[in-house]
């Protein structure tokens, strides 16, 4: 069996969901499907796929107890549609009752990727939060706060994490190592873990919604909270893992390299110019197309609707077949998605641009 | 030359101070003396001995600029006679003016010593802040805290000074480094460096009384300054050196060998006791003694007047003639030296009691 790297701050890209479940021990969710009551098309479609102790956390929020949803936004790049495959999870949870908190990593930010902290505070509230208001999450239900303006409880616990934790097991996940990508690392922990604590409420079961890439995190965070459930009464956080959205030319999505991801604030004639050049799973030429049908498992643009732009599995599925049987063409099909894009971001823009008002005038943001 | 390795977290002695001015660039106290207008008697004595800026800092203290001094304490053992030469320089420089910034390093004694916090905070009261006050210490105008119970400006620096401190630099003071170092080092760097800060008053020349075994964290933090001037306004902290008080039977006064040092709060009779064990510069026989006189120099009782005992420069000169011309025996000088401690210490005690009950009352203590 070929070793699986999982590297959190790489690019690496991981394809081969299947080895999660039989090397690092992650649950296919489909286990746990049937323990949602209308689950989001994300969980219907398989983009969320695998879980490690979700099971537990579902049953508990079933019979009355605390839950919370844990995610962190990185502040160093716009936001796009991956970001959105996300966002639209925490939305959906936040929609069935659950907590919901958000660690803007501006320290992460600031220590692993040298952003400064003006250029982090002004992406965190344009690009990451003004969003996810404009999607739908309910800002006076979510706890969103800053890593650098939190306050003692939480901070307490990145020092005495720091205490429990080797030099071995952190180069074991981050490979080289210097006191950055530590303090990153032991932040992190402390997003995840201090809702647990009674300052924050007191105990409530967490869960963390990652890509694959992050599990190494989720399996320091899981052994830190071994290590300090005498002390602080810390437990193992619960995690699901989605499918990373293909970039529109191949490869990972990312902020990084703008041609392989539609941002949700870019001008839409720019985007639908992105759409038009991205790689379908279409033929050579178009008599191969009519007589072979397309690919759609291979297409980025039919990844845009089975993530985002097409809500209904009906008409989902209609296009799937419509395709594989050669009737859809890449043109047409193109033009569809253009137009169905085109529409959903001019959509968006007016809700971001509310959204960001409401943004600014409610939260609680560091004063630097 | 011999290299000189200052070990800050070990038990090395350092005596050969001279090589401190030529190999590390420490400058000879005696430059600044003149610019303390009553200096106090371990700054006439030679018991503080060297420094670094502390011209500039007491230059633009005369000349009417904001001045702090900062201390830290680890609170992981008893107060003994040696912490008291430290305070007593604090005591002074808040006598003359100067504001005090005590940092309680309970992170430190929790990540490096493995202090159980409650046990850490215990201590920090009875025996460092209650002793501190008892000495002399006006709690209204000293700021003492807590390092697991500050804010999020502190703490913001601890995660800044992250990203521009390399392992390299780190292990170079610390030797074998983890995560658990690297935290209570950068920690220690927040302490020395947060009060220029605009959030704490806006800035001030700080200076740290240390001993020469700090100096490598004081270095560092010059460091971390100037790589932090420009983003945060940050200037090298200056310090003042003083040399260790010697254990009663040799070696360096520790907390961890009780023998070796007298505790401000333990019984009178067994303080008397060590003392009488004590090590001196006494000679092999009565005879010899009255013949070449004894060293007070190798004496630890008279370190014990030379710090602490005796505040009248006159009779410290007049028992140290006696001594070194023999007049003055060992057995007699104990005696005087047992009566001045006991009177000291009972007078100390009942001080130490309206103390502690003054600091459970006005401090604000963390709530673990």
């Amino acid at each position: 069996m070929d070793e699986i790297k999982l590297d959190p701050w790489g690019d690496s890209l991981v394809r081969d969901y299947e080895k999660l479940f039989t090397v690092f021990g992650i649950r296919p969710f489909r286990e746990v499907l049937s323990l949602l009551d209308k689950p989001h098309l994300l969980h219907r479609r398989g983009v969320v796929f695998g879980h490690r102790d979700f099971d537990k956390v579902l049953q508990a929020f079933r019979s009355g107890e605390k839950v919370a949803l844990l995610t962190g936004f990185m502040p160093s790049g716009r936001f796009h549609f991956g970001h959105k495959m996300l966002m639209d999870q925490i939305i959906y949870y936040q929609s069935i009752g659950i907590d919901v908190i958000i660690a803007i990593a501006d320290i992460e930010a600031y220590v692993v990727r040298r952003i400064p902290r003006q250029e982090a505070l002004r992406i965190a509230v344009e690009e990451y939060i003004a969003n996810a208001v404009a999607l739908g999450l309910d800002l006076s239900r979510a706890r969103i706060y800053f890593q650098s303006n939190m306050d003692a409880p939480y901070y307490r616990l990145v020092q005495m994490f720091s205490q429990k934790v080797s030099m071995a097991e952190m180069e074991a996940i981050y490979g080289e190592l210097n006191p950055g990508k530590i303090m990153a690392s032991l932040t992190q922990m402390a997003d995840i873990l201090h809702p647990m604590l009674k300052e924050y409420g007191g105990y409530k079961h967490v869960f963390v919604p990652v890509g694959p890439d992050q599990d190494p995190h989720i399996r320091l965070a899981r052994d830190i909270a071994d290590r300090f459930e005498s002390e602080l009464g810390l437990r193992r956080p619960a995690s699901t893992y989605h499918r990373f959205m293909t970039g529109l030319n191949g490869g990972k999505m990312s902020s990084s390299k703008p041609d392989s991801a539609i941002f949700l604030l870019e001008p839409i004639d720019s985007a639908v110019a992105k759409l038009k050049r991205a790689l379908t799973g279409g033929r050579a030429t178009v008599d191969e197309q009519r007589r072979l049908g397309g690919v759609p498992e291979a297409c980025s643009v039919y990844e845009m609707y089975h993530y985002h732009l097409v809500t209904s599995d009906e008409e989902l599925l209609n296009i799937y077949r419509r395709c594989v049987k050669g009737e859809l063409l890449c043109g047409e099909d193109k033009q569809y998605a253009a137009e169905k894009l085109a529409k959903w971001m001019e959509e968006h823009r007016r809700k971001w641009e509310h959204a960001l008002s409401l943004v600014t005038s409610k939260l609680d943001l560091p004063s630097f």
